[in-house]
């Protein structure tokens, strides 16, 4: 390992990765002076078999995160990428016959370095006379000819500590559950890592597809009998490296090219469960299982790196549900095409033809502290607004028409400053249900301004589009006094707007993009609110025409 | 993203990896036409609060493995590092809402877009009545002075996933779900990532260090009051490229750091909780807790990426157990500087003698097939054992002589070869023990063999010293024969291990080393099978003698 590593030193980083494993997981203790890890309750196992697994380093989180009830009673960790050693497996070996264990069984990788120093451990526990089984799992599928060490013991193994876990925890006998594991691992195969041939970087739709192909290719001597209508356990296994992102694609694909063979997938495990250290790929294993298999699969464990799985098959239920429809609009209670609808019309066609003339405007003046397409965004609403004009008059409920414009901005303007809009009019259409007075058009502007404020996190004097809608929502308070002048207000809220926008000049940006900008770049005031006092203009200019 | 991601295509990808969590977790559900995944048992859900998260995707576990009873209702997912759709956030609040829920929590990270789409689909919802509040979780440690736009959601919001969890599924009302949860998120940081400063490569300890200074430096605005006697919830989080064993390297440092700063750690969670694809780093989250927030975070939850964490405290606990004493040895049966032990001292010192000579020869028959090394590891085996002869006479009682030598090859020997030799001496050892009788030699070379290819899987003719060996053994089953004379058959059997040792020439590795070498490449006599025929004629000529 190079010095990039987050370790303290190499020759300690085994020791110190399972202390920190033991430190967090009360559940486990380290047996002093050896690199191996028990159950903390070992004494509450007297007259169970004891299961001790292991092997080196940097596979984390296997072995010692599949200790628990249900699983593991303890592992012994070798250095990294090495096997154990002899002395400690034989002390976990006598640790837990102390506690008074009826028997171990040792779940040993197919590895020769592992294979020698647990059976070396095995005769000497023996010799003192304490029963020792051992099992060696081999389920790589990834070659075609067995070789004469067999098949590589990968990440199934954890299953078998599974499978072994829950018949200790149900009390049956060294010897059953050594015969049981046999006939277990049998019905397993994996594929993954470097694998059988180097493949230029296909999908993983056609890397998934390759890989099943050949575990289940029946000329392969280490296949996997999978046939339409066997039932699986899959897992899909991340070697370290990869994001959890590709896990997800690699399984939806797994899932997918498995179901479309006819076989059904009773449960799917997807996750890190054997890992070399940060390898960037997948392994994936299949075990045929029937009910009784399933139930040991399913049965409880507190292991930490077991996965919660629920007990339901995955081939055969329904993975969607369909969305709620969207709520019926109550009818426009006036007229589309009325009065009220030919002004609301002409209110936003001079808007938008307003905001059409800014667009170079607008750009120059983003360019000295944005992405300079300010004046492109609200042309882009505004063409979107003119084209949604064409279709038919905009709705007369005031409420209606900005619950309009808010979803058509949204989509149409995008960006933070179309969510920005389509917020400020969300809000101020809600006081516009019951009443369009002019006291509910200043509520609606507060309700605007609100929504900004609390969502968008801009305050006024931020540099941004609000300062000047919040500058012409203060003169608008006048609306909410008897016999205000609908006109005499606005005028005043506009030229407010104006001054506030060109106040911008000097101010430095708090929110926004702007604010990435060193405060003496900006020497042109903030083209968002520009363009608000534009249209505040505009809709001014119409009314009083 | 580059090509060389293991997807099926860069626009579907966020897509394609929902989908395969749903598919393989039969507790989650799509929300058709959107990105968004929802508990299967939300129609169970009637009367209860809905609990909303979601953001752009790459995060993962986050947030769709939050999903389950005691924690996520559901969640809406962006593209890659994106802000979810508004109109998804809004179809899945609309979702939640016609299965029966009688209100909607928003747990919303603090980024710009989240804020805006979240609240905006928020302020439509409540326009159509549904009752929706919406909490911004701020919970990074990484800045010393407050932004405006606050500090950034990270990795404590699977946190607060938890907690609001644990309340809907209690019963809890919306508004006090929304209270609590601003309470708590105000009782955590965070740091990690590219964070306050770029450093140089430290140990983990270096690195643990600093996070915990700045995130617990009082005149650091965003830090968290974490003072001796304060109990935490500590997670370690994996941004995801880093291996587990750096993981618990790093939680190790974690929990010394802070249990040497006096601080109380009451539950530790270390895994991959929120990463940013495959970012090779990690992120430390504190969230100081009283008892009834650790009620909560206790509380039984079926979501798949929360792990299996103990009710118990980290601190305070028995992290080891003492290891087991050796077994007291019989004493020797035998006075130990009798003649026999003088004799098996003469045997040992030619065994060693013989070895030392051979050294360079068999390092040069090892140079032809393997490291080269087989005569170097031979004669480090034979030093080892004067070395102990200078410490005393040897046991009389073979069984104890051939027990102490496997011991001691084991440890001196090193490698194969000496867990080949320890299993040999050790299984060998087992028989003498009641006898020592010439059947009961030929009975130890019997066991001796035996474990050798169980453990080691060689078999006679794979051009391993099992050859030699084992030709000795078939000539020592004369010895079973009542009348066999001792040395006349030894004779035998040495002639015909160095008969078989000398046929290696022809023969293709099978196992061990040479068995990853061309056979055409193999035209000298394997050096185990020489060393092992050598020292058989060592004790020929001793006991002749």
């Amino acid at each position: 390992m190079t010095s990039k590593k987050l370790v303290n030193s190499v020759a300690g980083c085994a020791d110190d990765a399972l202390a920190g494993l033991v430190a967090c997981n009360p559940n486990l203790q380290l047996l002093q002076g050896h690199r191996v890890a028990l159950r903390s309750d070992l004494d509450s196992l007297k007259g169970r078999v004891a299961l001790l697994s292991g092997g080196g380093s940097g596979h984390e989180p296997a072995h010692a995160g599949f200790i628990g009830k249900g699983m593991l009673t303890g592992v012994i960790a070798g250095a990294v990428f090495t096997s154990p050693a002899v002395g400690s497996i034989l002390a976990a070996i006598r640790a837990v016959a102390q506690a008074g264990t009826v028997g171990t069984l040792l779940i040993v990788k197919n590895y020769t370095g592992d294979r020698l120093n647990f059976g070396l451990a095995r005769e000497q526990a023996r010799a003192e006379g304490i029963p020792v089984e051992m099992v060696v799992i081999g389920d790589d599928s990834a070659f075609t000819v067995l070789k004469k060490a067999g098949r590589r013991g990968l990440c199934g193994t954890v299953l078998i500590h599974k499978v072994a876990g829950a018949l200790a925890e149900a009390g049956v006998g060294l010897e059953e559950i050594a015969k049981q594991v046999n006939v277990v691992a049998k019905a397993m195969g994996i594929h993954g890592e470097a694998g059988v041939r180097r493949i230029k970087m296909a999908t993983a739709d056609e890397i998934v597809k390759l890989m099943l192909d050949h575990m289940t290719n029946t000329t392969n001597a280490s296949h996997v009998p999978v046939q339409p209508g066997s039932s699986v356990v899959m897992m899909v296994n991340n070697l370290g490296g990869l994001s959890f992102l590709e896990l997800g694609i690699i399984a939806d694909a797994t899932v997918r090219s498995l179901e479309g063979r006819g076989v059904k997938i009773a449960r799917a495990l997807v996750g890190t469960f054997m890992s070399a250290l940060e390898m960037p790929g997948i392994s994936l294993t299949l075990l045929l299982v029937d009910e009784p298999l399933l139930k040991l699969i399913d049965a409880e464990t507190t292991a930490a790196a077991w996965p919660n799985v629920a007990a339901v098959s995955i081939t055969g239920r329904k993975r969607s549900r369909v969305a709620p429809a969207e709520p019926q609009e109550a009818p426009d209670s006036t007229a589309a095409g009325g009065s009220a609808s030919k002004r609301m019309a002409l209110v936003l066609e001079r808007v938008c033809s307003t905001l059409l003339g800014l667009e170079e405007h607008l750009n120059a003046l983003d360019r000295a502290a944005g992405d300079g397409d300010c004046g492109t965004t609200h042309s882009r609403a505004a063409r979107a607004i003119q084209e949604w004009l064409k279709e038919g008059p905009p709705p007369a409920s005031p409420a209606q028409l900005l619950s309009k414009l808010s979803v058509l901005l949204l989509e149409k303007m995008g960006g933070s400053s179309g969510a920005l809009y389509g917020l400020f009019l969300t809000a101020a259409a809600q006081p516009l249900k019951a009443k369009t007075s002019l006291p509910a058009w200043s509520a609606a502007m507060d309700a605007g301004l609100e929504a900004m404020q609390k969502y968008g996190k801009a305050a006024p004097g931020d540099r941004t589009m609000l300062d000047s809608l919040w500058a012409a929502g203060q003169e608008l308070q006048a609306w909410k006094s008897p016999g205000a002048d609908l006109l005499q207000v606005l005028t005043k809220a506009v030229k407010s707007a104006e001054a506030a926008a060109e106040a911008t000049k000097n101010m430095e940006a708090g929110a926004g993009r702007a604010s990435y900008i060193s405060s003496a770049r900006l020497e042109q005031p903030d083209p968002g609110a520009v363009a608000a006092a534009a249209i505040l203009r505009a809709i001014l200019e119409v009314l009083q025409s």
